[in-house]
């Protein structure tokens, strides 16, 4: 098989992206679908709703990529910059496509029950450029459009040292342009039903492997140090990622080049000699998170959990709850933000609560034991903490945080100090959490 | 007084965000406290960690922005490419910096306690190019890097049509580049304590003033039609964006020019005007989240709410809970995931979850009622529903979803039938059932 490296740039637009009224979910979601069929991305650009700065983000990323997807630009109030941009850009001029209209009719009449006459906005979002391949947007108006653009020159600036394999080669007479509505649940549909395939069949694309190894309580330069030798032994095609995010390291091993199964066979010693040397903070082998990770230990032994939330105040219901299928393990959470709650729901006693304070570890024992009795679950985990900014004291400031774990037999707890804004706090609190019931249920079964 | 817009770009490097393993929060954090200060970010850009790539990104927005934001590559893994990068792109060479070797020594030995000697990888982390103002980072061991280059080129293709105000213009004889660790609260904290109030020194900032009015129930395309004379009517400096999202839609003015207050000024009337034309779909006159608007509401009236969640599994309590100081008015939630739970905790009768099933206008009445005398509130609010991708049935497909909400006296409810993936399924589920919650406690009380 001939294999040529695609390198792509994803251009997404709207003012929104650059006022940081949204956050930009889109790309990451792009970028790992390409990513997975060997497609890599290069460049990432946002630019605002302005013409010029549209027109100049095609410019550039044409210069040094091969395929490029826009986002965004497309909704019923922001067509009119971007499609006419289109036509000045690719040649052509805006035409109605009958497939199109009859989609956005069936959506207002039958999909949408609205009443009356349709918007000549909304039929305008039946207007395409005619020099486009028009993608089937099931899950909304606007289309997606597929646009090739004659090659005006190699890319430019090869990266240096990086081997053929990712080194950008001209591969054809045609750059790829695919434009995308920026609403992500229509353009993860387009994504998946209409440009991976299409991508498939147009690319003849180079294999990339990647393998994550996922560790916890240990940070990223100690980390570093133990896999020193490690790192430089790797072949020059075979790279290690460091990925902390919030106590929790991800190490990445990525392998480039041509058979896919070569290199997953090429692979596998090099990720087998990672995971024994992380072997005492390994927390999985797959880039899963912990919500992930804590339902298949409970799936395997058919034992169920349930949650009792202070000062996590359901985050933890929310992760575990976020698993398709949770429902086989994980029973319920009762989040006692009051204090009368974790008494009359959770059977914490008064005097408990009196003497040690809600944010205590005799709290959280009785949390735990309440809620074992409460949900009848095998297994519970609770917290209770002060998140912030306010409701800290001397002996107890904004970061405290207390932990427990347990079954029927036996409780286990855990406290934290925590030096972070609340939102941060709220995070680390159920990924240490869930880290720490994890480790009571396979030590403890 | 004397103001030119100042255009800015953010970079930010890792591969992990070009395969979009890691969302960037980053970016829209930095976009939004640039904005608040009058500076615009007309382009993002993402790279991966090679050495031509980031050269080539500081190259490109160099010639087109008067600031440019760096953030990422500089943890004590990454270091190897980025800082040698930034002393061949500024000049001069790395040497160590005594104040912050003596923060990395602190840190290491006061506040992460840790024993032995510090890893030579993070006393290089002191190591800074000698051509940089080094910007103190309290939270971390990488610190911020501010340089200033002499400008080499006026800013390309000024936008058209935009006027003076947003135009780029070049302000002086340099141009200035900041480097920030990618690790998000240090960025963060980086940029309120250091960064912000050295640019507003540095700068002669415009003015900037957004008001969006945030509204539910109507769809874009709808809003449109109905501002279609009014946004035709507005100034030229005034702008409306339209931000449709899980069903609501945020409608944004944005003025600019040269004096805050005078803007303010000149921008209420029209605000005034939105709220009115939109008066019918309006939540609240401010981008809130409704758990902000609905914690607004009881806290005016001294109220308390409590949550029984099935199928958003504790997701509405963590909206709820991550708002600082909602202990006041949310006392709870019994997240019933199984059907016992509901029974148990929450007094739904057997009968009723056998008869009408678990996801039926009867149980979430039930949801309610027993959540008001459970966790003893003035009003209560209950999902149950079907989220997918299994669960479903003819008669109740994936998507099906009742929401409840009610007080002592009575109970209303309201039935979704959603088309979408899980997690957008709750999410929209979360937005709706609160702001039903909102209008049951405006009527009601």
């Amino acid at each position: 098989m001939n294999t040529t490296a695609v390198n792509a740039s994803i251009i997404t637009i709207g003012d929104e992206l650059l006022i940081g009224q949204t956050i930009d979910t889109n790309s990451a979601f792009i970028a790992q679908e390409l990513n997975k069929i060997g497609i890599w991305v290069h460049r990432r650009l946002a630019v605002g709703d302005l013409y010029d700065d549209i027109w100049k983000a095609l410019e550039e990323e044409e210069k040094q990529s091969d395929l490029i997807l826009i986002t965004g630009g497309l909704g019923p109030t922001a067509d009119d910059i971007t499609k006419p941009l289109l036509c000045d850009y690719f040649g052509g001029k805006l035409v109605v496509n009958e497939q199109v209209l009859a989609h956005v009719r069936y959506l207002f009449e039958k999909v949408y029950n609205r009443t009356g006459p349709i918007l000549e906005r909304n039929l305008k979002q039946a207007e395409v450029p005619d020099t486009c391949e028009v993608l089937h947007n099931a899950r909304g108006t606007a289309p997606g459009m597929w646009f090739n653009k004659p090659r005006t020159n190699a890319p430019l600036n090869p990266p240096k040292g990086e081997g053929s394999a990712r080194g950008a080669t001209a591969k054809g007479a045609m750059t790829v342009f695919i434009s995308l509505p920026g609403v992500p649940h229509e353009m993860k549909g387009l994504m998946r039903d209409q440009v991976i395939p299409k991508l498939l069949q147009e690319f003849t694309l180079p294999a990339i492997v990647h393998r994550t190894a996922f560790t916890a309580g240990q940070g990223e330069s100690m980390i570093a140090e133990l896999l020193h030798e490690y790192e430089a032994a790797l072949p020059g095609h075979i790279k290690l990622a460091y990925l902390p995010n919030y106590g929790m390291v991800k190490l990445r091993l990525t392998a480039r080049g041509i058979n896919q199964e070569e290199l997953e066979r090429e692979m596998a010693p090099y990720f087998n000699q990672l995971l024994v040397l992380v072997k005492e903070y390994l927390v999985a082998d797959e880039d899963a998170g912990l919500e992930i990770v804590v339902g298949k230990i409970l799936k395997a032994k058919g034992q169920t959990m349930g949650t009792a939330e202070s000062c996590t105040g359901g985050y933890i219901a929310h992760l575990l709850t976020s698993v398709p299928g949770s429902s086989a393990y994980y029973k319920g959470t009762v989040v006692s933000y009051a204090n009368e709650i974790k008494t009359r729901v959770l059977g914490v006693r008064p005097g408990t609560l009196a003497s040690a304070g809600a944010v205590s570890e005799e709290t959280v024992i009785e949390m735990v034991k309440g809620a074992i009795e409460t949900l009848q679950v095998d297994f519970a985990l609770a917290t209770s903490g002060i998140m912030g900014p306010d409701g800290g004291s001397p002996e107890k400031p904004v970061g405290t945080v207390w932990i427990a774990a347990g079954n029927k037999e036996k409780t286990a707890t855990l406290k934290l100090n925590l030096r972070f804004d609340r939102q941060r706090n709220i995070d680390l609190t159920a990924v240490n959490a869930l880290n720490f019931l994890r480790k009571f249920i396979l030590a403890n079964s």
